[in-house]
């Protein structure tokens, strides 16, 4: 049901796995429950941590930005004005101001930036926040991929002297992501959006795509460069060393609980959960075999391997409930534990364990002794093997065409990603758009470009134009 | 200023100690700034992991709640309503129904529950979320302490299957939040609320408070036992093992930003913060003292120095500004560093180091060689003396009274909490109130009661009150 029915697989084992509960009486807001919230708390963690080694310092803005803040820059509005929620009463009074729930917080940010940023010597700004961000979706609402209340979205915020620092900002901000994808196991292309579907305010905005089992592709981190728009805009003033005033440079980028929904759904099979160890709130799970008249020794036993595993830094649990083993096997499984240790009347005896993989299913016994080392290899295997398998699911999805025909027969019949030269004029993606009633991603960046005539004007082109179907 | 002029004091240090900025757009609404919110982190992680020791585990709900489920629980609502934002509008769309912005959980989180709870297998439950929850004050704000969006509301909600249960977990959430304010050197008493202040919709609320600079009290933590009232409501039943079915027994408790607020005006000075070990984002600031010609090296042993202490799992900074050492120390003394290692030629060459306490301002000169344990030292000794410095103070608020001309008398000549006996009746409680201008906090209690007549009836009494003016 993986491959065959992504969307129902999904929304079964958010609640059976114990990551969502979606029946929250409002359309588009849902649950997280203990297991699921580890598993996002963990990885944003690593996202958290990869900010702060690359200079990004955590912050924490309100939620509340007044309507006149919200409208100063024009496109910004424009883009986000009809999924924007409004507050419009406080206790029995009607308000003065409007005030919006953040669809996004640029203009909640960079009034502070104002007062913020005197002199060069202010500059650069790079901070970050993870916050609950509002979108009147009207789309079909889905967990995690489209909610109306996005409840993790990491936003980071810059500001620059110069235009060249902002686009080395840009650039840093793609590096972190992609150390922070690659982390996770998650395959992904990079492109530069078309400009109809650039962020709005931004001068141009670069996108990461992944690509679901169903062939269809989901957009999983944005990093904006927002040129001097919003600073023209909010004011944003520093005095250069010549004495003289200028404008900043701003960059802003974001990810989300898609981030989450990419590691569930793009490691999952028919089973549940596989989840990466590095991110898996559970990385080992201890089961005891119950044997008549051999309980003690083998909960003992059990206990000193918990001990063990603990004391190592790993994240293992001792499933000691009242249940029958299978039904243990199958809870985990379905929770996607990496590692599974069983421990019978057998291993007791000879002091060794059975260890099985979530992943391959493969089982083998090893000696207590050698526990550390077999564990971390083990672990490290099941990391690897998750990577390769995306990876390879990912590259078959990618397909290169040479004319319209090409690209729809690609993407009617595999669906993924169709690559096709681009002349890189703007009506030339429209009409593809058009005629094939799938998206442009846009023109692809950090890659090899593909060679050939732009399927539309048949101009030589050097670029590479990204078509697919997204969710 | 400290002691004369708190609140002056309390916004100064905010954003000069880098804490919070108050200048957002929007009265009540506030930004955490990097150093601020590190230090909530570090105080919210603390609760976190006390609650999770004694079996919570952590969701996160929705922020929005329809008004039909908002107004389900009637003294609940008839509480809040004063004071709810109400979402009239998504896009250009009015929506069918108004959502509010959660005041509190309760009525978010039990239509859950309903789920949730099928049989006595399923009790008891006990999680709890830290979110931003809304309240539409219209009393003067202050940063932390009476704000329109409080950032970091810690709630816990439980359900249990007998009345007992209920009773046991009212006191266990009272022993972790001792714990909790023991650990941060927070003094408190413990009251239970008269029932004109009870949690609207609770059968009864426990409450904490300690005591600001200028002798008044703040409330830093409740503790509610809701019975079956809000069971009844949201149909929360459960078969019992005998087959019949009944409502659930629950309790909820609650810690806001104020215990933030507590830690820094608590333990603060006129030098500004002076943080507690435990919690402070930077336990040890390394300052090298410059000397022509020894730069190089300094520098080195300052590098030293730090890495041991990061080895040694120790919060440590090198602030290696080109700024003079004075500057450091102010900067670093406002923002309650607990330790300040000075390192200049004559350290370099004797391998050893200049340590200076914030809290008593104390310098001495160690050996390199025995720098863990004296560190170690140091740290515990700051945090034992911020503690028992702010229990003398507290303990020297407290003043008993044996009648209404002591109350008044201690109230107006130091402020601070006045015991009195008391009856137990409302009336005499609310005669007091009227007659003091003062609060009551509530009846006493984990303390020894003090005897005598109440002041109002002179009945003999069993019962202490706790007479405050309060913020």
């Amino acid at each position: 049901m993986w491959r065959s029915n992504i969307g129902e697989w999904f929304n079964d084992i958010l609640f059976n796995a114990g990551i969502m509960d979606t029946r929250y009486p409002v359309k588009g807001l849902y649950v997280w429950l203990p297991y699921g919230l580890k598993l996002r708390n963990l990885i944003f963690g690593i996202l958290r941590k990869l900010l702060e080694e690359h200079g990004h310092q955590e912050v924490l803005f309100p939620l509340l930005i007044p309507e006149d803040i919200l409208r100063k820059e024009t496109e910004h509005i424009t883009g986000f004005e009809s999924q924007v929620y409004w507050v419009t009463h406080g206790g029995y009074e009607k308000l003065d101001v409007k005030l919006a729930l953040r669809p996004t917080s640029e203009t909640s940010i960079y009034p502070m930036f104002e007062r913020w940023i005197r002199s060069h010597a202010d500059l650069p700004i790079k901070i970050f926040q993870v916050v609950n961000i509002f979108r009147y979706e009207t789309k079909m609402t889905k967990p995690m991929i489209r909610m109306r209340e996005v409840t993790t979205f990491k936003e980071a915020h810059t500001a620059h002297a110069t235009e060249d620092e902002a686009e080395l900002q840009v650039q840093e901000a793609v590096k972190i992501y992609k150390n922070f994808f690659d982390q996770l196991g998650i395959p992904y292309i990079i492109a530069k959006r078309p400009r109809w579907d650039t962020f709005a305010g931004a001068k141009y905005s670069i996108a990461f795509d992944t690509i679901m089992p169903d062939g269809k592709t989901l957009q999983i981190g944005t990093v904006h460069n927002l040129g001097q728009n919003f600073a023209k805009v909010f004011e944003l003033k520093f005095e250069k060393s010549d004495g003289n005033h200028e404008y900043v440079y701003q960059t802003c980028y974001g990810i989300s609980d898609r981030a989450v929904a990419s590691v569930i759904i793009t490691h999952g099979d028919d089973l549940g959960l596989c989840l990466p160890p590095e991110v898996s709130p559970i990385q080992v799970v201890i089961v005891p075999i119950p044997f008549k008249g051999e309980e003690g020794t083998i909960q003992e036993f059990a206990k000193n391997v918990l001990s063990e595993l603990l004391a190592m830094g790993i994240r293992a649990h001792l499933d000691d409930r009242d249940i029958r083993p299978g039904e243990k096997f199958y809870y985990w499984e379905r929770r996607g534990v990496p590692l599974r240790v069983e421990i019978g009347p057998e291993e007791v005896k000879d002091k060794s364990l059975t260890i099985a993989r979530r992943d391959t299913g493969e089982r083998e016994l090893i000696a207590l002794e050698g526990l550390e080392t077999r564990i971390r290899q083990l672990l490290e295997g099941v990391n690897k093997n998750l990577c390769r398998r995306s990876r390879e699911f990912f590259e078959g999805m990618i397909s290169n065409a040479n004319n319209l025909e090409e690209i729809k027969r690609y993407l009617n019949e595999k669906g993924g990603i169709v690559r096709a030269p681009w002349c890189g004029r703007e009506e030339c993606g429209m009409y593809i758009e058009q005629q094939t009633g799938a998206g442009v991603l846009g023109q692809e960046i950090n890659s090899k470009p593909i060679t050939g005539k732009c399927p539309v004007c048949s101009r030589e082109s050097s670029l590479t134009l990204l078509i697919a179907k997204s969710y």
